[in-house]
């Protein structure tokens, strides 16, 4: 795609990262076209009563995942969890799958251990699905079924719209499986028009606020629920673009110790979004004022939280459970505001390649 | 209990800490006198057929629950999860848990959430067991049944016996579980005895250690498979006692964007103990190195970590499952004696109270 003249964001490096970022309404949009796919995996998942969903990624892979444990939980009623891939593959523990659908999230469909748990819980009887941008790749020979993440070649380090289309996979997925694939492939393009409306204000919101940031080193990012899933993964993309050591808490999490150790020099970023766990996020939200910390309020419900600091509002989507799709591209821009700020490039963060073959 | 003469970390504030971390030796063998509780709930679980296990808590009773992952994985071969408390008491979700046993990890047994999470489980057919100090509170009258946790009173804000009885109950009921309760009884009581051995040692090694690191402001503290549960843990102390911004990693994850945050002023406790997690671990302590990072290497195996610039070994417990034990003391040491080198009083850390009451 060809960038805007002007681009609001693009003073150094960064330059990738920005536009793989425009690009998730998109890459979104690709992977509505792939439909049919997500209907015949869930309606294979449902024949084979296969409704104990094990998600394995790693990195941004498993940030998605934790939005997965709500998707499922909130339309088919099944157990979703991220499963410790080290059980299955470091300790090789036989555990009985059938039953199980395994999810394999993995952008490039290299990552080595994630392989080696598909194989394993092929063996055990689970239903394999892999979901991957290389239809290709080792991973998608390996599992029974491959959903396309259709992000198209994702050449930041850092995730963006690949996380957006796998956020946006399991919520397809899920609505499948409860019989209500096609309302949410209808909400979800709308979604897609939510955020191409979103961008271009958020772009200009995050670079006035990321200069006084620019000497932070530590930072909690807090989302509950469905939005757990965006507070660990904006705290990522600050850990690895801006060398922020970013930490991300549940509402409740944060109460049960982690307050302590806030102070002014401590900001927290705050998802607040308008579901049932919004009056949790208020309660904690409350607390890190009292702590005296610098409040960041973002998601729809942004206004919702008093004595903000700085407020970053995102639409509201067609249902609750979209959200984290929206409340996700505010973090993703302040990182890269801030990165740029500190004079870091967000493109080739250090010590990182794009695809990680760690074990 | 008394204090023995010349405490060589009894400077300034942390006297409840310090006598709470010196009676876990003590505090494991008064809940081995349970073992006949364990044994009749294990036996009723599997009665019951109900082998999927929930674990529910917050703070430390959460971070004992990844080892609970690890112990029935491991030793009766059973999926057990960390299950999400927003989704059945915020969302009101209704999953079906016919099939499952749900431990409600609590050590006061007055965790709002946790309780109504059990009143839920219950009715969706779930065997529902408490695991408190307190076999009179409102969680222990709402589960089915209780297993004490026999830590005895804890009056240090900052958990330090309960979470080792935690540990150690997860261990003792998945080895019941898996018919091995008697070798799992002995091997638990000898890990007492050499916890006992090992304290004094550590007391005067975490004392030289602290003064370096009291202007550091952040930490990732590195574990993977039974250690993660023991990452998470020591991570929390610093975060609660400290005021240390310490975020707990596995092995893996740190490859996948965090060790992109690392300097030299960013130091890494790494937790190394001898099972088949080990080589992972090894080598994410190399990126460690390779980042110019500052080292420090801990567990059982700890000397198979190169070019460590701190290393606090612990004993070799009878069987590899029973690391995390003994693992965790050194952090709960080592945050004492940081929390008095920076003038924190660690039994009092502002703003936390004992009883958690957030939703």
């Amino acid at each position: 795609m060809s960038l805007p003249e002007a681009a609001p964001l693009l003073q150094s490096g960064g330059a990738t990262f920005l536009a793989e970022i425009r690009s998730q309404p998109g890459a979104l949009r690709a992977l509505l076209e792939h439909d049919d796919a997500f209907a015949r995996v869930a309606a294979r998942a449902r024949e084979r009563s296969a409704t104990t969903v094990r998600m394995v990624g790693h990195g941004s892979s498993d940030n998605a995942s934790s939005y997965g444990v709500y998707a499922f939980g909130l339309l088919p009623r099944w157990t979703a969890l991220r499963d410790s891939i080290a059980l299955t593959v470091h300790y090789d523990t036989h555990l009985e799958m059938a039953g199980s659908t395994v999810l394999a999230l993995s952008q490039s469909g290299q990552t080595p251990d994630v392989i080696q748990y598909v194989t394993r819980a092929r063996k055990a009887g689970a239903y394999t699905v892999a979901l991957t941008n290389d239809l290709d790749s080792e991973l998608a020979h390996e599992a029974e079924d491959v959903l396309p993440l259709a992000a198209g070649p994702e050449r930041a380090v850092a995730a963006t719209k690949t996380y957006l289309n796998q956020v946006a996979a399991l919520a397809l997925l899920a609505a499948y499986a409860a019989g209500e694939g096609a309302r949410y492939a209808k909400a979800l393009a709308d979604t897609a028009g939510l955020l191409e409306e979103a961008i271009p204000s958020l772009e200009r919101q995050v670079k006035t606020m990321a200069l006084p940031f620019a000497s932070i080193g530590r930072m909690f990012v807090i989302g509950r629920g469905t939005e757990f899933a965006t507070a660990r993964e904006i705290a990522l993309k600050l850990l690895e673009t801006c060398r922020v050591a970013a930490e991300p808490f549940t509402a409740t999490a944060l109460a049960h110790g982690p307050v302590a150790a806030l102070d002014p020099l401590f900001p927290v970023w705050t998802i607040a979004s308008s579901d049932e766990t919004l009056p949790a996020v208020v309660e904690a939200a409350e607390r890190v004022r009292a702590a005296g910390a610098t409040l960041v309020a973002s998601g729809d419900a942004a206004s919702s939280l008093a004595d903000a600091a700085y407020v970053l509002p995102v639409p509201k989507p067609p249902t609750p459970l979209l959200s984290p799709l929206l409340s996700v591209v505010p973090g993703q821009l302040f990182a890269l505001a801030l990165a740029q700020a500190k004079g870091l490039d967000p493109d080739h963060p250090a010590g990182l390649s794009k695809v990680t073959l760690a074990q």
